[in-house]
């Protein structure tokens, strides 16, 4: 359970938080390798959705995904590329939030994943929930939750300081 | 400033912050741009630091930044990355942080920033602050802030959203 007060002020940042489909850079799983290696260098996100031709999610693609079949023996080349779409690397296992999802579930996920892809019950992909926003959100929380609330420290803490700076002292 | 409960619960996980620099993946100044392709390929990070001899940070590697030199006209090769190295590419206009910053700028930084690179006061890499640390202290604070601190909301700030409340009612 998150604390109520950071909750709520999480709340008040969370039409920010979604940034939706149409602004988010994507492939196609029937896409060419080199169409996704062209894209990936000109748009520079380091992880991209894969959708197929009615925007179900199906998959995320990286660079290295890419790459790694372009490394043959102890040759660099883009031949193995010809034959390839994005289908035949894209990662397949991920985790998602439904557009339902609450807070706590989402601060969990970005503690893995720089972004986490949002998808209503279909599966059709709404947009992506970044890390970025989460620290902004954070660093908005931490600068103004004293505007909102009075925070005291509780007493049993207190005394636990004390008594540990007392050891200290001892050691 | 950051809230001092905030602070507080920050700076008792600041020993996880930093990432050693022992322990991230970098490239020298001098490195062929194809061992750096290899390189980012294999570690799958999507930016690292370039070192020079003696440690000294010089800038920040994508991957983009090396395939966009691959892509001539309509055609993709990997014949320009032949002459070029590291520094021929690399980022040098960047942030960093000093061992001796405080949370504040840290938390500032990492809106911007996926991770800032820690350096001392020789300019001597240090390590990484990443936001996925920072997420980690995010979702600590936000579950535990309860335990040591009692918090309870301001009257001016349950006023206002009576009064809100109240207007919505009559919109």
């Amino acid at each position: 359970m998150i604390a109520k007060s950071i909750e709520e002020m999480l709340l008040t940042k969370q039409n920010s938080f979604l940034i939706p489909g149409d602004k988010v850079a994507s492939v196609q799983e029937d896409n060419p390798l080199t169409h996704a290696f062209l894209l990936l260098t000109k748009v520079r996100y380091s992880k991209i959705p894969v959708l197929d031709g009615e925007s179900h999610l199906l998959g995320l693609l990286t660079m290295p995904m890419i790459t790694d079949r372009m490394i043959e023996l102890m040759d660099l080349s883009f031949d193995p590329l010809k034959d390839l779409t994005v289908k035949d690397v894209m990662q397949t296992e991920f985790d998602t939030l439904k557009t339902t999802a609450d807070m706590d579930l989402a601060l969990h996920l970005l503690v893995d994943n720089p972004f986490v892809p949002v998808v209503d019950e279909q599966n059709v992909f709404r947009g992506i929930l970044t890390r970025r926003e989460m620290m902004k959100a954070f660093n908005y929380i931490a600068h103004n939750i004293e505007n909102d609330y009075e925070i005291t420290e509780k007493a049993s803490r207190h005394h636990i300081s004390k008594l540990a700076g007392t050891e200290i002292k001892h050691a």
